[in-house]
C-alpha cells in the first residue's frame, strides 16, 4: 500500500503544505520515520522531534506548522487522522469463512455461512454467530449465546450462558463474559451462594481489552451499552450497567449493580464501589476509589501524590493523627 | 417451574401475608418484576419501590412489612431466602457423565465413571477426577492433579503440578492453580529464579472467580481452606494461606507467605503484602493496602476520599508537606 | 536425588560446619523439615525455628551460625543457595520433542525439531518455533511469530501477531502478548479506534507470570529487555518499554509510552501513569501510582497507612480539607 501526499491529504481532509507528489507507504513517529513514511503530532511532549524527523510529511495542526523540514499534512485532529492513515496504508485484514474441522459445533447451533469458526472452538445448542463474524482459536460461546455480526473474537474468549454480544464489536483474548457474580448470603457457618441466574447485554462497536471479565447479572442484565471502550484486566460485576461510548482503561473494577453513565472515562485502575449511580460525563482520574453516587458531571480524583520514601514516611505517620491536628490548631485559634 | 406462594412460604420457612394459592415462576427485582414473578427486599436503597412493584410478592423482614400491594413472604433473611427462591425456581442444572470424544486424557489418569470431561480438556499422567465432577470446555489438569467431587471447572480453567482442588467446589473460566510464585533472588546482574516446587491445597467448597491466578507454594502449600469465597481477577501468592469461610472480594492481591484468617473479608481492590498474619473476622475495606500483621478482629481502612480534581490537587500537595505542618504547630503551641 | 551435605557444601560453595556424611534429599521450610531435608535461613522472621528445626542441616550466614542443633552450610547469601539447592535436589524437567496430534500447525510454520508443542495449541504461518522450546496444552502462535530456543509457554499462552519471544524465557498461563493497545480517538459521537500495527519484542531469560497481558505497540514495539522478571495479573501497554532485570511484581499496571529503566523494582498493585521516564534502579512501593517521570534513583512511596476504620474515617474527612488547615495555621502565624 503506497499513497502520495496529495492522494494522503485528500483522503484525510488535510491541507497539503509541500510536494504532494512524494509517496509514503507507512506511519511512524517523528524520532523513527524514514523518509516513506508519514509522522503525526498529537501530544505536545514530542514537538522537540519536528525540527530533526526525517519523515516525508507530518500530519499536525495549523499551530505546530512550519517548525520543521517535513511536508505538512495540517489538519484539526491529528492524532484521528494519524489512525486514518495508518489504516488506509495498512493491507486490509483478511475476512475468513467456514468452520475448523477443529472446531466442536453443536447441531444445534446457527453458524452464518459468512462467518468463521477458527480451531478449538467450541459452539453450544442455541448459540447463533452472525454474518461476518470472525471467532480466532479456543473461543467457547455456550448454548443461547448470540454473536452479532462482523464481530470478531480474537482468540480464547469465553461467553457464558445467557450473553448477547452486538455488532461490529472486537473482544481481545482471554476475556470471560458472563460469569457468575460474587453474590453470597452469610450463614452461620460461613456463605451461602446466591444462584446467578441473569445475562449480559453488550451492544454494538464496544471493544473489551485482554482477559477482562464481565460478570452476568444475578437477576437481570449486566448492561454494555453501544460504544463502550474497556481496555485490559478489567472487572465488571454483576448489574453493572455503563453507559453508552463510556471508556475504561485498564485495571478498573467496578462492583455490583453501579450503574455508569455515558461519555465517562474512568482512567487506569479506579474502582467504583457496588449500587452507585455516576452521571453522564464523569471523569475518574487513575487509581481513585469512588465510594459515593456523582450526579454532577466533571473530573475527580482521590489519592495521595508520589515522594521519596523517606518523605512519604514521615508524612504518612501523621496521617493518622489528622483529625487530631484539626482539633488542635482549632484550640489554638480560641 | 412453579409454586404457590404457600409452597415457596413453606420451603423457605417464611411467614406469608396474603394469598398463598398464588403461582409464581421466576424471582425478579421490585422494579422488574411481574405479575409470574417473586420480588425480595434486602437493600434499604430499595425500599421505595415496595410501594409500586407489581410482584405478586416481595421477601421481606417483618419491619419492612405492609408498605406495598404484595403479598409478602416475612422472614428475617430477604437475601439468603432469594437465593434459595432462585434455586427453587430455577430447572435443575444438567450433570453430565462421559469423556467428549475432543478431549486428551491421559491413560495414566483416573476418571470417575459419573465425572464429564468436555472437548479440548487435557488430563495427564496420574491426575484423579472425582465422583460427578464437571470439566467444562478447555481445562487443562497436569499429571497428578486432584479435583474432588462434584467439583465443576467452568471452562479453560488451568490446574497446574502437584495441587489438589476439593469437593463442591467451583472453579469459573480462565483461572489458573499452581503457576510458579515470584521467588528471585538478586544476583550481580540481575535476577536468579527460585525454583518452585510446592503445591496447592484448596478445600471444599471454595468458590473462585474468573482470571483469578493462585500460585504453588515455594516449598509446602499454598493453601485455601474450605468454604473460601474468591471472586474474580484475585492473586494469591506463594504459600498463602486463606482461612476457612473468608471471603475475598475481585481484584484483590494478597503477596508471599501472607496468612489470612478465618471468617475475614477483603473487599475489592485491597491488596496484602508478604509474610503477614491477620487474625480471624477482620475485614478490610475497599483498595486498602495492608502493610502490618492484625491480630485483632475489627475493620480496618485506608485511602483518601473522592474529591472533585481542583479539590483534590490542593490538598495533594498539601499532604507532601504534613509533617511539616505537624512541626509547625507545635512551634505555635509553644 | 539425594546429596551428603559435604557434596551439597561444594556445590553451593559453603562452608560445612558438621557431619558431612549426612544424606539429604529434598529442601524444606524450618518448622517443616525433617531429618532427611536441609533448610534455609533467609528472612530474620523465621530466625526463631533455628533451635527448634528437625532439618538435617541449614543454610545460613555466619552471623546466624551456631543458634540451633542442626548441621550448617555457611555462606553469604541463603536465599540464593537455598534455590540453587532446591535445583540440585529436584528430578530434572523432562524435556519433550515434538508435535501433539491434536496440535493445530500451519504447513508455513516451522517448528525445530527438538521443539514440542501439546495439544490443542495452533501454530500460524510463518510462525518459528525455536529449538527446544516447550509449548504446552492450548497455547497460540499466530502467523509469524517467534518463539526462541529453549523457551518454555507453560500453558494456554497467546502470543498475537508481530511478536518475538527470546530464548530461555518462561511464560506462565493465560499470558496474552501482543493484544490491541486502548488506542482512541474521540470522535463527536464518541470513539474512533487508533489501529494498533505496532509488535512486541520480549528479551532472553525474561519471565512473565499468570495471566498478564502485553500490547503490542500502537506504531513501533513494545519492549521487555533481557532478564525482566513480571508476576502476575501485571498490565503493560502499547509502546511501553521495561529495562533489563527489572523486577515487576503483581497486579502492576504501566501505562502506554512508558519508558522503566533498568535494574527497577515495582511492588504489587502500583501504577504507573503514560508517557513518562522512569530511571534506572527505581523502586516503586506497593500500590503507589507514579504521576510524573522519576529522574533519580531511589524509593518512592503513595498512600495512606491502614487505620482502624473508625480512625480513617475521622481523618478521611479531614484530608479533604487539609489545603485549608494550612492556610489557618498560615494565618495563626501571622
Amino acid at each position: 500500500m503506497a499513497l502520495t501526499l496529495a492522494q494522503l491529504a485528500d483522503q484525510l481532509g488535510a491541507e497539503l503544505r509541500g510536494d504532494g507528489s512524494v509517496p509514503v507507504s507507512a506511519v511512524a513517529t517523528l524520532e523513527q520515520a524514514t523518509a516513506s513514511d508519514v509522522s503525526f503530532l498529537a501530544n505536545p511532549r514530542y514537538r522537540r522531534f519536528l525540527a530533526t524527523t526525517r519523515a516525508a510529511a507530518v500530519i499536525l495542526t495549523p499551530s505546530d506548522s512550519g517548525q520543521g523540514p517535513a511536508n505538512e499534512l495540517v489538519l484539526d485532529d491529528p492524532y484521528r487522522a494519524y489512525g486514518c492513515a495508518v489504516r488506509l496504508l495498512s493491507p486490509p485484514v483478511p475476512v475468513r469463512t467456514g468452520i475448523h474441522p477443529n472446531a466442536d459445533v453443536d447441531n444445534g447451533a446457527t453458524v452464518h455461512p459468512s462467518a468463521w469458526v477458527d480451531a478449538f472452538c467450541q459452539i453450544g445448542a442455541g448459540a447463533r454467530i452472525g454474518a461476518g463474524a470472525q471467532l480466532g482459536p479456543g473461543c467457547i460461546i455456550c448454548p443461547g449465546v448470540t454473536i452479532g455480526d462482523d464481530t470478531e473474537l480474537v482468540a480464547r474468549v469465553t461467553v457464558l450462558a445467557a450473553a448477547s454480544v452486538g455488532a461490529r464489536t472486537l473482544i481481545h483474548p482471554g476475556v470471560v463474559i458472563g460469569s457468575d457474580g460474587f453474590g453470597l448470603a452469610r450463614t452461620e457457618e460461613g456463605w451461602e451462594k446466591i444462584p446467578q441466574v441473569g445475562g449480559v447485554s453488550i451492544g454494538d462497536e464496544v471493544e473489551i481489552g485482554a482477559n477482562t471479565t464481565v460478570d452476568r447479572g444475578a437477576l437481570g442484565d449486566t448492561v454494555i451499552e453501544r460504544g463502550v471502550k474497556i481496555d485490559n484486566q478489567v472487572q465488571i460485576a454483576h448489574n453493572v450497567h455503563i453507559g453508552a461510548h463510556t471508556a475504561i482503561a485498564a485495571c478498573v473494577g467496578i462492583s455490583g449493580s453501579t450503574s455508569i453513565g455515558r461519555h465517562c472515562m474512568l482512567a487506569g485502575g479506579a474502582g467504583v464501589i457496588g449500587h452507585l449511580r455516576i452521571a453522564d460525563n464523569v471523569t475518574v482520574t487513575g487509581m481513585s476509589m469512588v465510594t459515593h453516587s456523582i450526579h454532577q458531571a466533571g473530573v475527580y480524583s482521590a489519592g495521595t501524590p508520589l515522594m521519596h520514601n523517606r518523605q512519604w514516611r514521615r508524612n504518612a505517620v501523621r496521617m493518622k493523627r489528622l483529625d487530631e491536628l484539626f482539633r488542635r490548631v482549632k484550640d489554638i485559634k480560641k
